[in-house]
Parts: C-alpha cells; sequence; structure tokens
C-alpha cells in the first residue's frame, strides 16, 4: 500500500472515503503488559535511546489493536539535553538539573545539535523497516511545554514559576521561546528526513495561558516551526490540550489537522475549523467504565459528528497506565465498524 | 451604607452604575506580609478554627487596599471533618485519610452536620463586628472539587484517579456528588444565617471533565445547591475555573453572577451570559510584571468590554504566595480610576 492512500493521510487532508482512522496517544506505554515487559529490563531513558527497543514497543499496539498510525517512542524533553540542560528521569518524573530562573540562564542554553540525536532518527528508521506499511507520526513538545519543564525544572501542576516568568522577563522569555522554536523546527524537519509520515507538536501546556500569552507563547511559535516544514510535505498536526478559549487564534496556525482534547465539543471544534482535519476526544477516563460503557460512549461521540472525512479518531488525551486493556480494545472496535 | 446599595451587591445583579467593584480570589493570604505575620504564631488549622483570627486576616486586605467586598477565610475541605474525612494541612498541601477507592468507601460518609462547624460561623459573627460596612462573600468547594480531593487523597495534576471513579463506578460517583451537594446547601445556607452578604462556589476541578460529565457533575449538583439558596435573597456566584468548555451549560445554571478564569475571553464571556453578572479574569501572573505592566494590563481587560454594570473584577484565579504587594496595588488603583 502507498502510505498517501491511507485512510489516515488522506484523513489529515481532509479526503478520506474510507473508515474512520484510529490512534491514540501514548498507545506505546505503560497500559500494555507487553510494554511493561520491556521496561523490567531497561529504563526510560535506554528505551529512549536504543532504536532496536523504539521499533520493538512502537509496533506493540499496532500489532494488538491494528491501529492507523503509529507514533515515534521518544520525550519530549530528550531535544533538551542537546540544547545544555541536564534531565533525568526518576519514579516521580522527569527532572531538569539547574532549572532556568534569570535571563542570564537563557543564555546558557544554545540551538539544538540535532546531530546528537542518533538514537531518534535511527530509531525511525528500524520503525519503517518493521512497520512498512503503517503512516508514522514523529512530533514534539511545543516551544512553551519545552519552556514550563525548563523553568519550573520539574512537572507542575499549574506551572506558576514558568507563567511568573513571561512576565517578569518579557524579552528573556520571548528569546527562550524563539530558540526553542527553531529548535523543535530543525528536529521535526529532521525526523522527516529520517521518514515520519506526519509531524504532531504537542501543545500540553499552552492550555495554562491567557489568550493574549497564548498568541503571543503558543501560537506565534507554532506558526513559525509549521511554517519551516511548510516544504517536507507531510501532514502537520497540532494537539492542544484544553483548545476551547483559543479556537479563534488556533484557526490561524498553519497545519492540517487541529488535536483536540476532551472538554471542547468535537462537532463545535469541526465547525470552527472549517479547513481543517480534527482528530480526537474521548476523554481517557471513560476507559475505566466497563467495555459496553466504552463502546456507547465512542459510538455517541461519533454520531454526534456531521462529516467524517476529515475526522482521525483518537483520545482527548494520552492514555493513562492504569488503563483496562479491554476496554481500549471496545473503543478502537466501535470506531472500526462505526458506519 | 445600606450593604444593599454596594457597587458589589449591586454589580451581581447587573445594576451597577459607580466605579467598578475589585476584589481578589485568596485576598487574604501569604502575599501579605501582615498574614504571614499571623501564620508565625499558628497552623494554617489553627487559624480557620480560631473565630477572632479569622476576622483579623479577613480584615488585612481591606485595610490595606479598600477592596470592594471581603471573603470568608477558611479552608473547601473543613466541611469534609463532620462528614466522616480525617483532613491534615501539612506543608506539602492538604491530604484526607482514607480516600474513597470504592462504592462501600462512599458509604462511610454522612451528611454534613453543620452544629460541628462552628468556628466558621463564630468567625462570621466576628468578620461583620470588625467589618460592618464591606458585602463579606462566604463560600464552598463544589461538590465536584470536594469529590477529587476524597477519592486522590490529596492534590493532583489531573485528578485522574477521581474522574476514573465516575466511569468505574457511575451509581457510587453520582450518590457521593449527591450528598456533597446537599451538605454544601445546608453549609452555604448557615453561613448566610451568619450573616454572609454573597456566596461564591468555587468549582476549581470541574474544568478536568468532559462536556458530558461537567454537565453531570458539576452543573446539575451546582443547580441543586442555588436552587436550595435561592430563597436566602443573596447573590450566587459560580466561579468555574475553565469556563470555555461549558459556558452554554453554565448560561442555565441558577445564579446571578458568573467568575471567569482568566482564560476566556471576558467580553465573549458577557455576551454569551447576557443573563449574569461577570466576575474576572485578570491572570494572576500578570502580577509578576512591573506595576506600569500591571495597570496597562489592566486598564486593557477594562477597554475590552462592552458594559460594566454587571461586572466585578477579580483575578481569573487565585493570587499566588509570592506576588509582589506593589503590582496588586497598581491593579487595584487602576480597576478603582477606570472610567
Amino acid at each position: 500500500m502507498v502510505l498517501k492512500d491511507s485512510s489516515f493521510i488522506k484523513a489529515c487532508y481532509g479526503k478520506n472515503e474510507d473508515r474512520i482512522p484510529v490512534w491514540i496517544m501514548r498507545q506505546a506505554g505503560r497500559y500494555l503488559p507487553e510494554y511493561r515487559e520491556v521496561r523490567k529490563e531497561v529504563s526510560f531513558m535506554e528505551l529512549c535511546k536504543t532504536p532496536e527497543l523504539i521499533a520493538k514497543v512502537v509496533k506493540q499496539p499496532i500489532d494488538r489493536f491494528s491501529l492507523d498510525a503509529a507514533i515515534l517512542f521518544s520525550d519530549i524533553l530528550t531535544m533538551l539535553e542537546p540544547m545544555g540542560a541536564e534531565i533525568s528521569f526518576p519514579e516521580g518524573g522527569p527532572k531538569i538539573a539547574h532549572p532556568i530562573a534569570t535571563p542570564e540562564d537563557v543564555d546558557r542554553l544554545h540551538p539544538c545539535d540535532v546531530n546528537k540525536l542518533p538514537y531518534v532518527f535511527d530509531g525511525i528508521r528500524h520503525i519503517k523497516k518493521v512497520l512498512p506499511n503503517t503512516p508514522l507520526i514523529g512530533f514534539a513538545g511545543s516551544p512553551f511545554t519545552l519552556a514550563c519543564y525548563l523553568i519550573e525544572g520539574q512537572g507542575s501542576k499549574n506551572f506558576d514559576k514558568a507563567k511568573a516568568f513571561l512576565h517578569r522577563y518579557p524579552d528573556a522569555a520571548r528569546k527562550l521561546i524563539t530558540l526553542l522554536a527553531d529548535s523543535v523546527s530543525a528536529y521535526l524537519s529532521e525526523q522527516v528526513k529520517a521518514g515520519v509520515d506526519a509531524v504532531q507538536l504537542f501543545d500540553s501546556w499552552g492550555g495554562i495561558l491567557s489568550r493574549e500569552d497564548y498568541r503571543t507563547y503558543s501560537a506565534e511559535p507554532a506558526t513559525r516551526i509549521f511554517n519551516s516544514l511548510k516544504n517536507t510535505n507531510v501532514p502537520r498536526i497540532f494537539f492542544v490540550n484544553n483548545l476551547s478559549p483559543y479556537i479563534d487564534i488556533v484557526r490561524d496556525v498553519p497545519c492540517e489537522v487541529v488535536g483536540v482534547d476532551y472538554r471542547m465539543d468535537l462537532q463545535k471544534a469541526m465547525a470552527e475549523l472549517p479547513d481543517k482535519a480534527v482528530q480526537g476526544n474521548l476523554d481517557p477516563s471513560v476507559l475505566f467504565g466497563s467495555p459496553a460503557h466504552v463502546r456507547e460512549a465512542t459510538q455517541s461521540l461519533l454520531k454526534t459528528l456531521s462529516n467524517h472525512d476529515r475526522l482521525i479518531f483518537n483520545l482527548g488525551h494520552g492514555i493513562q497506565p492504569k488503563t483496562p486493556i479491554e476496554s481500549v480494545a471496545a473503543m478502537i472496535d466501535a470506531v472500526k465498524q462505526f458506519r
């Protein structure tokens, strides 16, 4: 099969006439027993740095569920290492040593040297070998999301320090965001060269910004990144966690697909983004219900939509580690059976 | 002055012709040096349980900034103690012993006996003595927000366990939410009897729900609570942290005022809630900029609004502990000077 003719790629361009394609954010992950087996042997960081293992875990959910797209296995923070950040992944979540606290700390960082991330691009080439017929999505974190971790030094409820930094040091904040945007551009461009068929920018934390800050620190850098990828001719997906307050701003971001979080009415998102495909948006917590409950929720969601040619089904956020497998299967089955 | 004629109360009913009233969520708190002085002597819990000290800290921001409303000092979780929960407030945030994990755990709880919260109502009477001319706002947490803590046992990034519980045990979840709604009703009604001039329901965590769950677990119990308070004749304020995805649902909740978080376009909220007053919504992180920056941001926000007779100025979320005092003063001054 030519990948351009896959339902996933066609849906990205709003031209899918086959059944609705489906994949799951964090589909290669801890909810899968076969993934947990791999992780018994290696740490998260070792896994991210071993191309053969990357390909192995990327293939696991495809083998189990025949999903319509695969996604690179990596962490959004790995690209910060060649920028000068020191990252570790202990049990409680990622840590960055010496978080950014002042404008001078921003000057310590340098543009991402993609040559220092060979394991990512080798990983992509390995995946393409073992999954030649499945569209592969590359990805990166949005500049603001990366900045959140660089400033906070770790995960946080509201990234208050990061938000305060934007207002305390607006010039340094813009400098940091631009540096990150150009690094993300280089990183995604190299992923395309290595063979990915689409790219997704994860704006996981833009949804904690005011509209004005969203424009400056999320939409503008996303526009810069997506413009730089225009000539790669792969579809560009922008996942916005908490899209609703900013949807009119996102409408102008140059991308083919908008990933919609589980809070927003998906039909409304489709109506307000007439020129884009949408991806989403079942609430991951629904999967903690029975398979019958999951099937019904999936069908109800699909029934609310007036057109399906520009829809990629997904959860509205990453799948949770303790999600029961049988509910995942019920959801995928309901999408595949939907007419 | 008759409190009914205060700009705050008039604005609640959309009939304010004076200058725009202003108060700040968490205005009695750690950003104030005089509050930190009090906290050197007593723990948070002791403070919450000592009526004289409650009145003292409630009065502090009014004395310093001449704000247009005072708010009871308490914690949303204190009302869970007389329901059978064991709560503590160590440094890292509140903890609840024996979190709810099964439907049987829900049955361990009982309706809130408001007689076991004398310090709250005595606190209100003390406040009215020392601040007879300032409208006083009573408050409670929304049932879903309280359920989040009861299930998770502590604060959390996304309250994934709480969300999973709704889908795993929908009957127990509804039972828990109804029990909490009736307890909140009794608690707020008693606050009105003790003398508060308005009530605010803090839906701090409803904004992590899908629309369907928001309807069931946030809007329906809020409606139940506000209906029970209808005859108290005090204005009812519903603060929704992340209003945008649910605004059409919130429109039908019976309350006089909707508190709008900092993410949503405030003019849009006013337009979509034509029969309600709105309260909000400057981003608290703006206050980390210079006083000039704060003044400009406050004025710009006010200039976007087409009518001011149903506006109560506030931040779009609680003020942060490290906020510089001079920026708070600049914001309040900009609101008071605005014509």
